[in-house]
């Protein structure tokens, strides 16, 4: 039996891009061979590294100004690799969440960093607003989405300087215009496809103005240059990817997707907001359509009940993040509804017998 | 039909391996849930990660000063990563193909580089020996096997310094003392698994010591303190790679398959010296156990029967690589000697209709 898996990441996939990739692996394309035994010259697997790319500009609509990659090392290497690139006097940053923090500790190796907000102070149970960006600075980072708060921006700031964006949490999850940002980066293992590799999308045109003769890997333009094969890709991960890509097109793409992600949030929110036995982490307005974050509002009395509850209908890794505790159901992309349905369910269920 | 596949990188691997990656995509350790969509932080992925680093070290027999790590990022990323973690005045490094001469011109980004030995002359087609490395380096830069040409060093260096050493494309396939090096890593889609990883092995003895606040991704001792779990690792390269080296230990371990490996070597080089229409690439004493390149020597009159010939019998990716020409036969770990045998065959059965 297939269970809903809420885990905040890697995280659930479409079945059938479960099945695609595990045939693959034992023959792939009809060729006697398994994907992962191929050369990644060979012209059946730079098709797919070629349409990957070619679907990602596809579905973020992007202009020809801006280049998709698929790198390796996570997150946390371009925590380094966006200032490496880009930082050339001072950039300005927004803390607001454990991710953010770890990409400010990272770009302060390297630069001289403006931390213009934070949230700590608050637990990080919003997104900081209303702050001032200097003129003087390269470009502002931003964390889309704090996958272990459960908080999301809803609006993009209106600047005279780039945006460079982590979206490792929500990327390809709600649609805006993706040409407004200057960098974007994202861990695949959420959204996009399994751990294994980093989607990036830059504006070409900012690049190769900090004066670094930076190594190559840590180069995009390098990246850029080569087609995202100046080395070898991690082959595996670029294939599921796109076969997840192939799946989000046809939800309808972004836009599609996004009506979907929007029904699941509110589903559970609204249970949520509902239940006199539960309430949520984070101030309203900020609240993530992907990491739903909650709390019993009594664990001694039932904590020990709703736990095995959920796990006896089949639902597996919704507990919370060690530093918050509580719940948290992560609904990205690939979640049915049905699994929101049965968590929902679950949680009445408790209201019902408490 | 499975084919043989001598492609120089990602190579064949076992069928078994590609069986159980396969199942582990489809129901992970009999979990419902698939290996790419649970959790890296899991009790079941951390045991994955904990055996692949253990078992490595059995089949090198490390000692406690040595570290395993799976990185993500290839040798290419190492290149760099290496001078970053080691080089505090100057290295020493031979320059004997073309990977590593892109080694030297990473580290050249980053430190005082002397190139002490170089075969770039003679097109790569020997080992350089009898060089002398100078004793105030931070350490000496070998390339175990040079897979473009062909060579392989049959004897390391005994020397007042640590060794770093690139061995992409013969890590695990022979015997030796793995404890004399200071730092060893590989991009795994040679012997070692699928693409996606990084095998590094370092002595943490060394590190520490060159004053760089490297970012987070390119400091080894991050990921030895965090047993490469520091961010999310390539969960199914990692997992496919376990399976491998499984494989392996049941094949001897690495003295097992330095066995394996040298009978296959004898078979095919044994066969271009005799067979009066083929020569080998490189000189005899530097000949690679893994890569076995070589010529037709009328490549007018034969290469297009030849190419026919292979191909018909189920053979794929023996083309040379392009600055070389001919041809490459890569005959890493997994290749079974029947796919050697069958090659052997068809130039063999060249010559009778010739």
């Amino acid at each position: 039996m297939r269970k809903y898996n809420f885990s905040a990441g890697p995280s659930t996939l479409p079945s059938e891009v479960l099945q695609q990739s595990a045939e693959a692996i034992l023959n792939f394309n009809n060729s006697g061979l398994s994907l992962i035994e191929i050369s990644h010259r060979s012209k059946d697997f730079i098709a797919v590294m070629d349409e990957a790319r070619t679907l990602v500009k596809k579905l973020m609509k992007l202009n020809d100004t801006h280049e998709v990659l698929f790198l390796q090392g996570g997150a946390t290497l371009q925590f380094a690799m966006a200032p490496l690139n880009l930082l050339k006097t001072k950039a300005a940053y927004v803390d607001s969440g454990n991710f953010a923090s770890a990409s400010i500790k990272e770009a302060k190796k390297i630069g001289n960093i403006d931390v213009v907000a934070s949230s700590k102070e608050d637990n990080y149970t919003h997104i900081p607003k209303n702050y001032t960006v200097p003129t003087d600075v390269d470009y502002l980072h931003l964390t889309a989405n704090n996958t272990v708060y459960g908080t999301e921006i809803k609006t993009f700031p209106e600047l005279h300087v780039p945006i460079v964006c982590d979206m490792s949490s929500d990327m390809l999850s709600r649609d805006m215009d993706f040409n407004k940002f200057g960098l974007i980066y994202a861990g695949a293992q959420k959204n996009i496809g399994p751990a294994g590799t980093t989607l990036v999308v830059v504006d070409k045109t900012l690049l190769g103005k900090t004066g670094r003769n930076l190594p190559s890997y840590l180069d995009y333009q390098v990246h850029i240059d080569k087609d995202s094969m100046a080395n070898t890709p991690p082959v595996f991960a670029v294939y599921a990817t796109l076969m997840n890509l192939k799946w989000l097109e046809k939800q309808g793409g972004v836009a599609g997707i996004e009506k979907q992600n929007k029904a699941k949030a509110e589903l559970l929110y609204g249970e949520i907001d509902r239940n006199p036995l539960f309430r949520g982490v984070c101030v309203e307005e900020d609240r993530s359509l992907m990491n739903v974050c909650f709390f019993l509002n009594d664990d001694e009395k039932y904590k020990t009940k709703f736990d095995q509850m959920w796990k006896e209908a089949g639902i597996v890794g919704i507990g919370g993040y060690r530093t918050v505790g509580g719940y948290r159901a992560s609904i990205y992309n690939a979640m049915p509804i049905e699994g929101v349905q049965l968590l929902v369910e679950v949680m009445k269920e408790l209201e019902r017998t408490a």
